[in-house]
């Protein structure tokens, strides 16, 4: 049997995984994303941990096919990263410096990128191979495989649809500093924005409370009929599921597979996002099916494996 | 030498093109689509065309590689096409019948995308691989190329950007039945469509004529400074150059090459276009390229020669 470490590097965590090549998760596990000293240590620590279970479940180096590591940034030629503010990384070569710490092969990859490829191996896309999975957490972000394989993009920036424009009248920046991106509205943020424009011009009573607010709360509102609530799903679904329509008509995908913290509510998601993926979508690719991830935090693990299997 | 065919196949013509392996285009001429007849003798004709041309040139069968065809449907598994009414086709596998009346290897794909791998390979796009081609013709035409290679999507129906949501107040419908498509304010027709309102509500002095208005007429205009025509270009710019952006922040391409009857008007163009693309664009896709297509009628044939090389 051959194996392989998956590995999900986050900003203050990183995630572990050990494969067998047959797919089988044998181990996981997580160590501190160590990024206050002076010295870059995050890459070290991971080649440790790695030799430290290697030496632990007794497996022979010949044995281990590569290592495959996810990363909160843009990623080019599957190695080279231009800069992580966060991780205190820049002009990084991550992925020769973990090869030469190893002496395994090593392929790197944005972390959106590499979570949908765990969706599509294992999680809410199995079966499908042409997929763009779509983050709905403090952002929206993206990841597209098609073909069987992540899309990187020229710079790495590949799937960054949550910097799509949805709304040319908004007078609000988003993060990235341009104006009515679509993280504005579809992100767990984006949802509370709405919910307070909502709360603050209506009279209707609800259940929603302007001063305790989360997108849990809105979708829990939801599901017991509360109506501003509604109309703030709606309002969500129509960004969200227009811009869907648009990548449908660009890339013509098999699946739409939603993740992040916003998908734990559930199926009824889809009965918004779908209304208005429905409404715009061009006809070629009108029977796109929709699923929710199924992996959650094990979707970069599972997806990095899977890039050197 | 080894030789290949590339095959364009439009509502009126055929186009054919004879090419050496490494590149060289040897012979191009075109027959009449006939697509009245009783029978469908398109690729009987097709097929006669080329055993004519390989008699006149005595060439041997074992030299010719392929036929590579494009044709104006979408298309799956580079030989299929579920329907092209103009053509009569419904259900036909194109592929397959035509390597059976000539006995080479076939491969079968959309026109616009068949256009956009031949800009890739010999025209407005040469030295490139990530590759979006933009057709702006009657309508808005898309091709997406990827690390070299077209993209068809699950049912052959990627790089439909012209369905992209370019305005979600529009009142009046596109030919696919939904309203506010960028094909409805991008494409020639489009633009005439953009001129038309902007001239019913305008009093400035301007050279354009509203009853006799051609997208060719606009840019003419432009270039001599017509403040009204400028008004014009701006808002075809806008609707076009936030298009692409959002295609930027999806696919991350290497450079947008603008085809069709509309890029006639040349590099005029991109005063309008990009600058609303860097008004929208996400920073990982900001030094994208753009350039006008450069073989115009023959990118067909080059492309569809390409797929069998």
């Amino acid at each position: 049997m051959k194996y392989c470490f998956g590995v999900d590097v986050g900003g203050t965590t990183v995630k572990l995984g050990l494969f067998q090549t047959d797919g089988m998760l044998l181990d996981k596990w997580e160590i501190p994303t160590r990024k206050e000293l002076e010295e870059d240590v995050i890459l070290l620590d991971i080649a440790q941990a790695i030799e430290k279970k290697m030496q632990e479940k007794g497996f022979a180096k010949e044995n281990i096919k590569g290592i495959g590591i996810g990363v909160p940034a843009a990623v080019r030629d599957g190695s080279f990263v231009k800069k992580v503010a966060n991780l205190g990384w820049e002009n990084k070569n991550v992925g020769k410096e973990l090869e030469e710490l190893t002496g395994y092969p090593v392929r790197v990859e944005n972390d959106a990128n590499v979570a949908a490829l765990g969706e599509m191996w294992k999680g809410g896309g199995a079966g499908y191979n042409n997929l763009i999975m779509v983050t709905l957490g403090t952002g929206v972000g993206g990841g597209i495989i098609l073909n069987g394989s992540i899309l990187s993009g020229t710079n790495g920036g590949a799937g960054e649809i949550g910097h799509m424009l949805a709304n040319r009248n908004e007078t609000e920046s988003c993060g990235c500093g341009k104006k009515g991106c679509l993280e504005q509205y579809a992100s767990a943020t984006g949802i509370v924005r709405i919910a307070k424009s909502k709360l603050n011009e209506n009279e209707k009573q609800t259940l929603l409370d302007v001063n305790k607010l989360s997108a849990k709360d809105v979708f829990d509102a939801v599901k017991v009929g509360d109506e501003v609530a509604i109309e703030i799903a709606e309002e969500f679904g129509r960004y969200l599921g227009y811009a869907l329509a648009d990548i449908g008509a660009v890339l013509d995908p098999e699946i739409f597979v939603i993740g992040g913290g916003v998908s734990k509510a559930g199926d009824i998601l889809f009965t918004y996002i779908q209304k208005y993926y429905d409404e715009r979508t061009f006809f070629t690719c009108k029977d796109v099916k929709f699923s929710l991830a199924t992996l959650g935090n094990d979707a970069g693990i599972y997806g990095a494996a899977k890039m050197v299997m």
